[in-house]
C-alpha cells in the first residue's frame, strides 16, 4: 500500500507536474506531451521531433521568421565581416544582411514582423502586393529572390478575405531556384518556404510534404475546443534560433514550461477537425454559396442600396479559390465598422478588419491592399472616403452556423442598409 | 426576443469571442479581460495598464529583459554612430551596447537570455556571482553599473536553493546611483531594475512600490489553480519595444490574442494567495523548519550516512533568509539525480535541478555557483565527482503538504541512504 503512496514535493518545478521533472509524475507527463505531439506531426505528416508548441499563431509566426534570420547570424555568409571557414580571403560579394520576402496581406504577426526586422537592420526585406483578387502571382514571387534570399513567407489563406494562396506554386518556384542558383558557400543555406496556416486549419490539407513547405505555423484558437497553443512545423534540415533564452523545451526552440493541459486539449481536437474535415468543408461551402447567392440578390436590388457610380456591393477576394468559411464584402459608401456595430446590436457578430489590429484608427491593409492593386474608382477616386477607410465587412462561419442564421443575417443587413441609405446615399 | 438572438459569424477571429472585436461579445470578453488586468494590478500595488499578460515566466523574463536592449537601439546613445538629435557634432565617449547585469544563480530564462544577448552582440554583460549563501552583496552589483549599463535583473527568490535577494537593498543602491550619475544625454535612461518573482508569488510581498523595482516578472505556474498566465509588470515610464511582430494587444507590447479563460482563472487564483499569503507562509514555515529539524538529526546520525571528510549533509543556500517552502540538500558523495530517482520509486516527487534544465547533463549551475563561492573542499577537490555533477536535492513544499508527507519522507530517504550506503562510502 505504501508503494501507491504519491507525495509530491515539487511545487517549485510547478504545482501540477511538469513534464522536465525526471521523477515517475514528470515522465508520465512527460509521455503524454509526446503522444500529443505524436498526434499534431500526424495530421501533418511530419515527423514528431520536427512539431514545436509555442503559445500561440502570433509566436509560431515570429519565431518561423525571427528564428531563421537569428540561424543566419552566425552563419559566414552574413557576417558583416570575416572570411570563409578554413580560408585567409575575406569573402568575395560579402553580404551583410540576410534577405527575406512576403506578401502585403500577410497576418500582423508576419508582415509587421517583417517589417521589425528591417528596422532593426537585421534582415532586407521585399513586400510582393497580391493581385486585386487577393492571390499573390508565384512568378513574381520568384522574381524577387536573390542571392541572399533565406526565407519566403506566404499564407496559406488570408484571415480577411479568405483567398486560399497558391502555396505549391510557390514551392515549385522556390525549389526550381535553389537547384539552379544555390552554389558555392549557399548550398547549405537554400531559400525556405514558411506558410501562416491558421486560418486554413479547419478546412485545407495541412500534410507539409505535399505542400512542400519547410515550416508551417497554426494554432488552436480557430478550432473548436483546442484551447490556446500554437504550433510550429519546422522540417528537420531547417536552421532555427530560439527567440527566447531559456530552458531546454521543445528541443531547446521554444524555452518554458509545455502547457500540457491545452496541448492535451489542442491534440485531440485537430484530430477531430481532421477527421471531418471532407465533411464539414462540404457544408460550409454550400452555406456560404447560399450566402453569396443572397448578397447577390441584395445588391441586385440596385437602388434600394446605396451605390457610387452603380456599385452597390463588393466582393472582396477571388470567389473561387478560397476559404469556405469567409465573406468579406464592401458597400462603397458605408464604413465597414458602422456596419459591425449595427449588426452586433442586432445580435449578429461579424468583423471588419484583423482582430489583431481592431485598435487602429486606419481601416483594413488587406481591403486597401486589393482595392489598390483593382484600383476600383469609386473607392480610391470618390473623394468620399478610401478604400481603407470604408474596409471590407467580413462574416466568418463555423460549427453552429446555419442556414436559419444565414437569413437572418441576410434580412438583418437589409434592415439596417435601408436605414443607413438616408445617410449615405 | 428576437432582440436576445446571437448569431456568431467571427469564427476567423477565434472560436470563441476575441477582446480585440468590436461586436458586443468581444466588447463583453474585453471588460473581462480588463477586470482580470486590475485584480493583478491591485495585488502589486501597480496600474492596471502597466499589468501586460505573456504566456507566461520565461517570456515575461525575456519581454523584460530583450525589451529593454531593443528600446536602446533607437536611442542616441547606443547607435554605433550617428549623433546627438539637433546637434551637428557626433557624440564625444560614444558607446555602442547597452550593458545588463545580473547573478549567476538566475532562472536559465533570464541567464541565456543575457548570453543570446551578449552572443548577438547586441549588449555587454556582467555576471555577478553569489556568496557562498546564495545571497548577492547589492554593494557587487552597484560596483559593476557603468555609464552605459541600462538594466540589471536580480530574481526575488531563488527556484533551486529558496534564497532571497535584497531587492529593496539594491533598488537603494540603484537610485543612488541615477540620482548622482545619470546626467546629459541619458538622464532620461536611468538605470532599471527587473526582478523575477516567479518563485516568491506565494510568500512573498509582490508590492511594486514597496520593492522599489521598474519591472517585475511571475506566473500562473506555481500558484494553485491559476493556469499558464505571465504577467510583466512595467511602470509606466519604462521604455520598452515588443519582442513579437504582430497585433497591438497589451498594450503593443505582447501581440497575438489574450488567453482570456487562462487568464481570468490566473487572476483569481492571484487573488487568493494574496488573501492566505500570510497564513500559508507561517504554515510552511513551521514544516519547513520541522524538515530542516529532521535532516539535522538525520546528519547527526553521522556515520550512518555516507560523509567525506566529516561532512554527511550540507543544506544549500541561507537557512534564514529563505523561502518558507524550499530545502536544498547535497549529500557530499550521492548524486542528487539519484535519490530524486530513489525517492521517486518510492513515490515521492523531488527534484535535483531546475526541471528547465534537466535534459542536460551536467549538474545544477546554481549548486556549482554556491560551492565554487564557498570553496568547499570535499566538493570541489575530493576528485571523484564535483559539486556540480553531485547537485542539490530540492523538496518544495505547497498547498498540500503535511507533517505526515514530511514524516514519510524522513523515512524514506534514511533508508535509501542505508542502502546507498554500500556504494558510496
Amino acid at each position: 500500500m505504501v508503494k501507491s503512496r504519491k507525495i509530491y514535493l515539487d511545487y517549485a518545478a510547478s504545482v501540477s507536474p511538469n513534464p522536465s521533472s525526471i521523477h515517475i509524475l514528470g515522465v508520465e507527463v512527460k509521455r503524454k506531451l509526446e503522444n500529443a505531439r505524436a498526434k499534431v506531426a500526424s495530421v501533418l505528416g511530419a515527423r514528431p521531433e520536427e512539431i514545436i508548441f509555442t503559445s500561440g499563431g502570433t509566436e509560431s509566426n515570429n519565431l518561423a521568421i525571427q528564428g531563421v534570420i537569428y540561424s543566419a547570424e552566425t552563419q559566414d555568409f552574413f557576417r558583416s565581416s570575416g572570411r570563409p571557414a578554413g580560408s585567409t580571403r575575406p569573402f568575395k560579394n560579402l553580404v551583410s544582411l540576410p534577405h527575406i520576402i512576403t506578401t502585403n496581406i500577410e497576418h500582423p504577426s508576419v508582415l509587421e514582423t517583417f517589417k521589425i526586422l528591417k528596422k532593426r537592420k537585421l534582415a532586407e526585406i521585399s513586400i510582393v502586393p497580391v493581385e486585386a483578387n487577393g492571390i499573390v502571382d508565384p512568378k513574381k514571387i520568384k522574381k524577387e529572390i536573390k542571392k541572399n534570399t533565406i526565407l519566403v513567407s506566404v499564407m496559406y489563406a488570408n484571415n480577411e478575405i479568405g483567398t486560399i494562396q497558391p502555396i505549391r506554386e510557390i514551392t515549385r518556384e522556390i525549389r526550381h531556384y535553389n537547384k539552379n542558383n544555390r552554389q558555392g558557400l549557399l548550398k547549405n543555406r537554400p531559400c525556405l518556404l514558411h506558410t501562416d496556416a491558421v486560418q486554413a486549419v479547419n478546412y485545407l490539407d495541412l500534410n507539409v510534404v505535399k505542400l512542400g513547405v519547410d515550416m508551417l505555423s497554426f494554432s488552436g484558437s480557430k478550432i473548436e475546443g483546442a484551447g490556446r497553443v500554437g504550433v510550429l512545423y519546422k522540417k528537420k534540415s531547417v536552421p532555427l534560433t530560439a527567440i527566447f533564452g531559456g530552458g531546454d523545451q521543445e528541443m531547446g526552440l521554444r524555452p518554458g514550461t509545455e502547457n500540457l493541459s491545452e496541448i492535451l486539449k489542442f491534440s485531440k481536437a485537430l484530430k477531430l477537425v481532421q477527421k471531418n474535415k471532407g465533411k464539414e468543408k462540404e457544408r460550409l461551402t454550400k452555406l456560404q454559396d447560399y450566402f453569396i447567392e443572397k448578397l447577390e440578390q441584395l445588391k441586385n436590388q440596385g437602388n434600394s442600396l446605396p451605390s457610387r457610380e452603380g456599385i452597390s456591393l463588393i466582393f472582396n477576394g477571388d470567389l473561387e479559390n478560397r476559404l469556405p468559411n469567409i465573406i468579406n464584402i464592401t458597400f462603397p459608401k458605408i464604413p465597414s465598422d458602422l456596419l459591425v456595430m449595427e449588426l452586433s446590436a442586432k445580435g449578429i457578430m461579424a468583423s471588419s478588419k484583423s482582430a489583431c489590429k481592431s485598435s487602429q484608427k486606419e481601416g483594413s491593409y488587406v481591403i486597401n491592399a486589393i482595392h489598390s492593386a483593382e484600383a476600383m474608382p469609386p473607392l480610391v477616386s470618390g473623394g468620399i472616403a478610401s478604400a481603407g477607410e470604408i474596409g471590407g465587412l467580413r462574416f466568418s462561419l463555423g460549427k453552429k452556423t446555419t442556414k436559419a442564421d444565414i437569413d437572418y443575417t441576410i434580412k438583418t443587413l437589409s434592415e439596417i442598409l435601408q436605414k443607413l441609405k438616408k445617410w449615405y446615399n
